[in-house]
Formats: structure tokens, sequence, C-alpha cells
């Protein structure tokens, strides 16, 4: 039998969320959670990589036992054993051919950046930026990526691990609660890096140091030699994955 | 000349604002960042004792120095050298005859409690409840407790300290969001855990573990003989001080 479950994470203590040598990642502690719940290795499968100190308000992986389980029961187990940063959302039976990597429609990501006076309440959960941002270019360039591209230009997977690059961008909006500004994406599938450069470039079109023709370019003329960043993880939210 | 100083804390990691033995208070952090920027002891002069846990978003401290300073640059310093979770809002000089504790107007604190599902991201920043609440009869009791009272029932600061403890509450604000509750309280003075103890009992009066007319009996015949609690302070903001 196969479960579905949605969880939560803060990543900033984390290597991420897929095991990994040599550093701690969430997957390492559900395991060895499962591991104490039901005295056995229990391996999970998961949905989305995210890097180190990415978090997560709608993850998923699922997991196989030969067992029916009273699932109220065990999110209730799990989420006593688990440490105050991980919090298990909900579990579902789903059906054998459901696959939490391989039945993914979509998935959302959320961006956070504050623009405005350093807020201690947002350290780890926001990036901060202390120069003014014209979001009406950003929201221009953000324009341009949605759509059906070849990302190249705009993610860190070789081409020999994934020769086809082209995704569709289903959402990319960018909106101004105050100061701050939640930059929210959506789409089939996203490359390694994929948010964080594509955000990266948005930024430094809204300060003024990219302009807006570059990721026109970039995308007819796919390129990795043009000057990326890889932005802040802790701003960095996996909201949701759409079956 | 005298400088009024406003600042933020995350309260986590210490014992309160003001300085006390044998553990680390935000006021003693402050005060030895002041000393390496002017190279001698500077006594800052607190606004409102907080408690060890508890968040300020509009703390206030003066302190006396024989200099005209360049205010944007002390600021900058002072938040350089100050750990992340201590943010200097603003440096202004006041005449001689403001005093940061004296001449306070009135208080705003707000209380965040989560009555959703339990929330990573807000951990050490509400409290977490995972019982309904009867924000109705919450709010009928918030109404009892604002005005002109004697308040000897709903704090703990022994009458020896302060032998009038008739205190006015201006706002007594109960606000959902989705599943967050903020308890919005304005007064010209608060006494010792008076916020705490006086939210510790909505809380109960919500679960209906009170009664509402247990309020009024403690107004009109105050007495520390009651089941009290001093709810969780993480979920405790100092919002703003007024003069």
């Amino acid at each position: 039998m196969r479960y579905k479950v949605t969880l939560a994470y803060n990543g900033k203590n984390y290597a991420g969320f897929q095991s990994q040598k040599n550093a701690l990642a969430i997957q390492d502690v559900i395991e060895s959670v499962l591991e104490k719940i039901f005295s056995k290795k229990i391996h999970i499968v998961i949905s989305s990589r995210t890097d180190a100190g990415v978090h997560a308000k709608g993850q998923v992986f699922h997991f196989d036992i030969d067992q029916n389980l009273d699932l109220g029961k065990l999110k209730f187990s799990l989420n006593s054993l688990l440490p105050k940063d991980i919090h298990i959302i909900d579990i579902k039976k789903v059906s054998d051919d459901f696959h939490c990597r391989y039945s993914v429609k979509k998935k959302t990501y959320e961006y956070l950046i504050n623009t405005g006076e350093y807020d201690v309440f947002l350290l780890g959960y926001a990036y901060q930026i202390n120069y003014k941002l014209d979001v009406k270019k950003m929201a221009k360039a953000a324009k341009l990526l949605k759509g059906t591209h070849d990302f190249f230009a705009f993610n860190t997977t070789p081409l020999s691990e994934k020769p086809n690059q082209v995704r569709t961008i289903y959402e990319f909006k960018i909106i101004e609660e105050n100061n701050l500004i939640r930059i929210r994406v959506t789409a089939d599938g996203f490359l390694r890096n994929m948010v964080r450069i594509m955000v990266g470039m948005l930024v430094d079109i809204g300060r003024g140091n990219r302009q807006i023709e570059e990721i026109e370019e970039l995308l007819n003329n796919p390129t990795r030699s043009t000057r990326r960043f890889n932005i802040d993880p802790n701003g960095l939210y996996l909201m949701k994955i759409f079956y």
C-alpha cells in the first residue's frame, strides 16, 4: 500500500530535503522517525529536491508499507517525534500507480523579498534588499519568462542529465504588499536552481543592473556564459505540488 | 545631550530587555556595542521591561552623551555591530526633559495565537492552540477589561512595589485573520505579566474553562488567589510606546 505525505519545513538548519553524504537532510530525519515508528527501515520517495536553506509549505513524499495505517494516529506520532521545524500536514492512502515525482502536474514556488527596514522577524524567511527595486520592470521581465521556453540559461542542471530543458511557466506573478515583494511562479517542472536564478535576474533588472532585453536574448539564444547568481535560499518556499 | 532610540528584537534568545544577574539581556548587548562605538561605558535607560522570550517591534531606550552625533552613521554602526535579532529602527535627539520611562503616554502590546494547523514558520512567533476558541466570548471579556480598573488580580507586581494598580486600558481588540488571532491592547501603563495573565484568562474563557463573570468579579473584588497563568512569552510583542 502506498501513502502520500504532505509536509512543511523550515529549511534553515538542513542540507536540503534529499539525503546526501556528510550532511543532515530532512529526508534522513523523516526516515529515522519512520524507522522508530515501524521498527524497520522505510525508504521515502521524495517529490522535489530543495536546496539547503530552502523552505517548504507543501512538499510531498510517498512510501510503501504492507499495512493499513490509521492515518490520524500516524500523523500524530510523526509530528510528536519530528523536530519542531518539520511538520506533517496530511497523509493520504493513494493507489499504486501514484508516484509523488512522476505524477506531478505542476508546482508553485514563492520567493520573498523585504525592501523595507530590516525586520528581525523575517530573518531567515525573506531576502533583505536595501536598495530600490523597479517592480514594474521586474513584472515585465517575468512576463517574458512565462510560457513555454528552453530554460537552459536559467538553471544549472547539466544537459547530460536533462537534455530537454524546455518547461512551461503557467504563472509568474510579482505581488507587492507594503515593503514585501512576493514572487510566485508555477510551472510544469523546475530545473536545478531555476527559481533562484530567475529571481536573481529579476532583482538585477529591478535594480537597473541588467536590461529586460537580456531575458529575451537568453530565451532565444540560451547560454550559461552570462553573469547569473543563485539568490539566498532562505527567501524561497516550495508552496504546492499539484497532481 | 539626550538621544531616544527605537528598536525591534526577537526575544527568543535573551533573558528579557533589562540587565540582570547571570543571564544575557538585550540591554547588555546594546551597552557593550555602545561601549565599542564610543570607547566608554554608556548606560542606557530603558522604557519597558520585557520578560525573557517576549518580542518587541517598538521598544525604546534613551542615553546621554556629551556629543552631537551623526544619527544616520550611529544607526548604521549599531546595526552593523548588533546581532541580527536586534535592530535599531530610529534614533532621535530629544530635549533633556524627555525620559523614555516617565514621559510615556501609552503603550500597545499584541499577542499572537495560531489556532490553525501548526505552522513551522510561526515557531517562536505565536502561541499554538490545538483546541477551539470561542472568540466572541473572548471579545466580551476583553470589553470588560477595557477602561479604568484596579488590575491587582491581573498582574504580579507586589503591592509593596506599586501600591496603586489602577490602570486605564484604552483599546482591547481581538482580530481574527484566518486561523491567527491577534489580541491588541493599549493602556496608559502595564504591570508585571499583566498582558500575559489577561490573555491567559481570555484563552481560558474562549476554551470554556472559565466564565466571563469571573472577570467582572476579579475587577470588582481584586484577588490573586484565583487560578492564573502566564501564557507563553513567544506570542507577545511590545508594538509601540507613545509619547
